[in-house]
Formats: structure tokens, sequence, C-alpha cells
């Protein structure tokens, strides 16, 4: 077999066998094919598609290329949740330890939650979970599995063992404009996810300005992509398309979001980030079968919220991975900006969009995120936003605070966000905040969403 | 500058501005852009094409990638050739000869001619010079310059100082499945000709089963993209889309085709080899203003070989060159295979057709051309067709002969050879040699082709 044949047959929009995808992606791994010829690929893949079975090849390929954990000796369903990311995006952070937790007669499920970075506009679960003192992402697999077992969920990075062929193809689709197509997106996230030994996951596709799938459309044909092969890899899986057209929650930045989160967990706390993290783990619960209904998932979560076993999980967790437990009671332990500034209303009216992207990328300009892959964060800086869509304001009134410590690219932050706001005469229409549901069907039939 | 962010236009169908285009190629040339980078864009444009604009764009930049060649000094018109290549397609040695020949009066033109190498079926220039003994197709460009003005012709391999840009990607092209753009096609081979400082190309665009491009409208779109890109550098440039659906000549191997082009220059020799290298000589005089017509044109190549004046000057090439002048008069000194086998045919009929690829497939297998760029090859064997299209044939008749030194794959060459001549009941309509010409009307205007 040769490289060259499969990238023209590939060119020539011909369908793949499992066994030269599975060739090319052996390649990758063992660099026995160059570089060059995985880049003219990617760029054929992103040009003339997939079929179904071709993807789930490149995602078995994929998988297969490290280790896949073994949980099985694990007494309950390992389930996870993925999200393609967005600005304030932060629910991690409260359904892990929700879904973690033990009910009174010590049920449970796992949740073996492998996290990556923020890049550019949108942040990461492993940057904002360093922001608590001492917390470690950086496990070992043993480790990972030893704080899995312990607290019901570990929270890590992806381990060079995991995956080693995405990493490759990730690296090449980064800088030859191949990251757009949603059949190497899908292969990449099902591999990662399916290296976790989990049972079942659900999926947050975002939608809106500040996602990665402006379009809805381009959203639902990702999410049924992914839901299509994970189950044909046998894994019970489900996407909810949910809205990215304004920050979720009011904080961003990583221990700004960490803190919201705690609110969460204490019962307080926006609106939109609880109810979507309860549903997030409503459908947690029934695809890993604790709950036979979504309303009694739903029931589950809240219940883990209000008797406070949510919060002694994350303080577990936390502490077996090294980091200070007392955040969760005192946040004021969390890193802080040492400046505030205002961003404010010009006129009066009613916020009518934010431009979410634009948020996010402002978040970036004051450290809290990254440009490049290299560039370090700093864990306090981000933005409070006071007023969003639909909120009435009047001239003057803070808009959003911002959170800053270097002055650096301060004013380039605050221009951008002078211009996030857009104030008009009426409130728009309050928008649902989970759009569609798919691949939810069979599993809580005739149940509403 | 961004090498990914030009790569995602072309992705995305954007035409690209000259200087996007320079400075992909200077990367290319000078190692500042890596091969995977490369390779995604040349996928990209194998995708998405160029506008002419860019075409001409890449080329000049190609171009201008290494040496080109000032040779202004001379005291006429520099023409050259160019064939896409085909099976027994010798007509570079009659017309570069020919063309480079004074008249009576001094008056001549000049031939400065870089040639390929042979790869799969079809054979190529240099490797029929190296049969002549001791012929160096390797000169400086400082001798290639000094031969070419002493003999008004030299024929030489590609130099290192020749467009380097072309040699990096038409490696890469060759192991990523992009070799097939005629965009890319087009620069590669504009821009290495480009770079001999001629005036005036003839292209002869080869179409039919035993050339690059199987279909005619496949050989008229590259025949067009070549001619306005040349055109566009100013050049007089004129492109002959000729048959190429059986071997040309009767002359299979590079000994046996250097033995044909000079029965040729003797004023013998089949028709066909004969007629088209009458014919793209002619243009060549016309283009390089060395005639006022077509007719005049090809009255001047008849006369130069029956007065002996090209052998002359292939006489004096070789010697310029190393070789045994001799060969001219006395053909038994090339190489000889030490055996010969038939091909007869299996009953009676006419031939209706020959699977030229395959003759050029047989004679690869027998040692004459090359699988991979690096196999040597054997000067001596090859093919020699006793039977043509529209020969009548007896059961038993030689089709042709084949000479090998090795045994090793004659049985394979034999096999498929046994299946190269299809015999009808009857001759099948003649088929013109010349299908279309491309530019001509500015050059010829009136004239019958």
């Amino acid at each position: 077999m040769r490289a060259v044949d499969i990238i023209r047959k590939k060119r020539d929009a011909a369908e793949l066998s499992p066994e030269e995808i599975a060739f090319l992606i052996d390649g990758a791994t063992h660099d026995t094919i160059p570089d060059y010829q995985l880049s003219a690929f990617l760029m054929a893949v992103l040009w003339r598609g997939m079929t179904r079975a071709e993807l789930a090849a490149l995602t078995e390929a994929m998988l297969h290329s490290g280790v896949v954990l073994d949980l099985s000796s694990l007494p309950a369903a390992k389930v996870d949740k993925h999200s393609t990311g967005g600005v304030g995006d932060k629910t991690s952070l409260i359904l892990a330890p929700i879904v973690a937790s033990p009910d009174s007669h010590g049920r449970r499920l796992y949740v073996p939650m492998i996290s990556g970075r923020g890049l550019g506009h949108t942040g990461g679960t492993l940057d904002k979970l360093e922001s608590i003192p001492g917390f470690d992402v950086n496990l070992s697999l043993d480790e990972f599995r030893r704080v899995l077992e312990k607290c019901g969920c570990a929270l890590i990075g992806q381990t060079p063992e995991i995956a080693p062929a995405d990493k490759k193809l990730y690296a090449l689709r980064d800088v030859t404009a191949t990251v757009e197509s949603p059949y190497l997106i899908c292969a990449s996230i099902m591999s990662k996810k399916m290296a976790e030994g989990i049972d079942a996951l659900i999926l947050d596709v975002k939608t809106g300005d500040g996602a990665f799938m402006k379009k809805q459309p381009d959203a639902e044909s990702l999410a049924e992509l992914m839901v299509e092969t994970g189950t044909r890899m046998g894994k019970k899986i489900v996407a909810l398309i949910t809205d990215m057209n304004q920050p979720l929650g009011r904080k961003i930045g990583n221990a700004l979001e960490v803190e919201e989160c705690i609110e969460i967990l204490h019962g307080r706390g926006p609106a939109d980030l609880r109810d979507l993290s309860l549903e997030l783990s409503a459908w947690m619960f029934l695809l890993g079968g604790r709950s036979q209904s979504l309303a009694e998932g739903r029931q589950l979560a809240s219940e883990m919220i209000a008797s406070g076993r949510a919060r002694d999980t994350f303080r577990e967790i936390i502490r077996a991975q090294g980091g200070d437990p007392r955040v969760v009671d005192n946040p004021g332990l969390l890193p802080r900006a040492r400046n505030e500034t205002k961003i404010r209303a010009p006129r009066v009216g009613y916020v009518s969009a934010i431009r979410t992207e634009q948020t996010g990328v402002a978040g970036m300009l004051l450290g809290g995120g990254r440009e490049k892959k290299e560039d370090a964060v700093d864990p306090a800086v981000g933005l409070v936003l006071e007023k969003k869509v639909g909120d009435r304001v009047e001239s003057g009134d803070t808009l959003c605070v911002v959170h800053y410590n270097s002055g650096a690219r301060l004013a380039e932050a605050v221009a951008l966000l002078n211009k996030c706001f857009e104030i008009g005469p009426a409130a728009p229409p309050a928008a649902p905040l989970i759009r569609k549901i798919i691949g939810g069907e069979k599993f809580s039939s005739g149940e509403k969403f």
C-alpha cells in the first residue's frame, strides 16, 4: 500500500477501505508517512468529505493509535460531556461533580474527563482548573484512574498516550487550513473521547456568533456526524445544539469562571448557566442509567446541588488533584486581578445583541487566553457582564466590568468591548438556550425535551 | 504574510495576489515554508484551479526562482519545442539539428534545449541522447552556452540553477497525487522553458491512449493555458494537438529511437515521424522569423535534410557534447540488445488499434524505461513495430520485434505486448496526426495548416 495512491483515491472522491485509512493513521502515528503526504490527504478530505463508513474507520484508527482506557472494573457506567467551545462556557466544572456524586445509597456514575486548553476567543477547561491554587491537570493515566475511583471524577489534559495520531494530525491541520472539515473535527473529538473508556457521551454543540459553527445547520451536521459515529462505535450518544449568541453566564476568564461555577454549586448564579448545566447533567444521568427519564435526571441533578453533595465531590476532586479545596467555600482564595475598569452604556435602551466572539477576543487581549498555543495565560483577568441580551439599560449603566493586571493591551480590549454591546429600542424576543436535540429520541421516548 | 492564510484563501476559491504567490514560491525555493504547507497548497490548487492572472504569476515566480539565461547576445532568434510526452516520441533529435542548421548564407536559428528523462511509459530525450556513446547531457550552463554558440543547438538536462522551485514542487506533486493539475503542469513546463532565454516555443501536446492527456479536450485546455501563459510573458507560442493513439514511428527504446532519428535525417524512415518533425520544424522556422510562411518553413526543413546540413549539425552537436559523431553514419555503433523475440498476429485481419500506453510499459519492463526516478535504463532494449494501425496482417505475421538483454521481466512484457495489437476485420479510417493548432492564426494568417 502506498500513501500516494490513497491520497489519489480520496482526491478522486472514491471511498477508502478501513485498511487504507488504518495504513495512513498508522503511518502518521509512527512517522512512516511524511507530513507532506498527510497534509495533502487532509486537504483532499476537506475537499471531498467522507462517507459514514470512512469516518467510523478514521475515528477507530485514531482511537487505537494510542492507549484506550479500560475502566470496565469500575462498578458503574462511565459518562462524559464534550462541548465544541464558546465564551463563558464552563459547564464541565459544574456537571462533573454533580454527575459523579453518589446518592444516599452510594449509587453513582463515573466521569473520566480529558479536556483541552483555550485557544483564540474560547476558553478551556484545563486553564480554568489551573486557576485553583495547586490544581494539577497533568496526572499520569495511573493517577487519573486512582482519582477517578476515589472521587467518581477526574479532570486532566490529553496525555501523550491518548490518540497520538490526533495530536499529529491536529498540529498539521492547524497550519494547513484544514481545521474546518467536519469529518476531521468529528474524528478528532470522538477518538479522544472514546479513548476515555466511556459508555455514554453528551455533546454540547454550540452555534452562534461565539461558537466555532456560526450557523445552526453547520452545527447540526457536525452533531449528526458525531452522534452517528459514536453510535456505530457502540456508545450511547446524544447532542444538544445550544445557543452561543451571548456568553454563557456572566463571567469570562479563568478564575472568574471557577467562581461562577462555585456559585452554581451553592444554588446561586445565573439562570442560563444553571439551566444548561442541569440539562446536560440530566442527560448524563439518563444515558448512564442512573435515571429512567430526563425529568428524573433533572430532579437528581438539582438534588445534588441542594444537598451539597456536588460541592463535596468538587472539594474531593480538587484535593485529590493537589488543589486547595477551600476555594469551594471561599472563592476569595482564587487569584484576583489588581485593577478594574467599566464599560458603560452610551445610551438608554435594551441590549439587543452581544458580539460574543469579540468579547472572547477581548478576554484574550487582557491575557486570559491564548493567541498562539505557546502563550501563557493570566488566570485572574477577565470580564463580568452586568447586562445581558434583553436587559434594560440607562445611559451610563455598567455593561461589564473589566478585570485586568497589565495595561499592555487594555486600550485595545476596551475599544473592542465598547463595540460588543448593541443597544436597541426594544428587547429582542427571548431565544431558547437549547435549540435542538439530536439522537435523543431512543433514550427518552415520548418525553418532552 | 503567512502560508496558512494563503492556503486558506486558495481553499476558499479566492484569487491570490502575485505577491502571495511569490511569497509561497520564495518559501519553497529557500525552504522557509515547510513541505507540508506546500503540499496542502498544491492539493488546494488541484481542487480550485487558478485564474489566468494567478497562473502567470505562478509561472513568473517559478521562472525567477533560479537563473534565467540571457542569450540576447546571440545574433538570431532562440526557439525551442516542448512535447508533453508519448511513446516513440523522438522528434527533438530530428528537429533540433534541422532548425539549428545554417543555410547557404549562414542564416540560422538557435535551439537551446533543456529536456527531461523518461518516467513510466514515456521516454525522455536525455535517455535517448545518452545511448550515443560518450554523449554528455550534464553540461554546466557555461558549457551549454558554448555548445549553443558553436553548433546552434545544445541538448542538456535541467541544471540545479534552473527553476529550483519547480524541482521542489515537482518532487512533492509526485508523492501527493497533485501531478495532474493543468495549472501546475503549465507552470512547471513554462517556467523551465522560459528559463532557456527563448523567443519562441512550439508545443507538441499529445492526446490519446499513449499520452498523458487521454482526452482531446483535456489536451486542448492544457495547450490553451500554456499558449496564453507564454503569450502573457511576451513569447511567441503555438501548440499542436497531435495524435498519440499509436507509437510515433516504428521504434521504441533509447538507442533504437536514435537510430530511427538518423534514418529520418538521411531522408528515410517512417512517414508519420518525418511529417510531424518537419511540421514542428516549420513552425519553429516561422516563429523564429526564418521563414515567412509555414509552407516556406516546411520547404526549408526538407532542404536541411536533403542537403545533409541537418546531419552535419547533429554530428557537430554530438562531437561538442563528447559523443561519438560516427553514429550518424554508422548506427551500428549504438548499443544493441543481445536477444530478439517476435510478437505475432494471432489471426488474419487489420491492425485496428494499438494499446499505446501498454507498449510503453512493455518497453519499461524490458529495462528501457523507469518505474521510479532512481531506476537505471538499458539503452539497447526496446521494440520495433512491423505493423501499425491500418496495416493488413496474415495470421503469424510479425507485429513487433522485442529487443532484450535480460529475461527477468521478458515474459511479463511479452504477455502485455500480446494484448497490445487489436486485429479487426477492416482497416479503421486514417486518423490525422495533427488534430488541432492553438494560437497559430496570428503567425500564419490565412494559410492552411
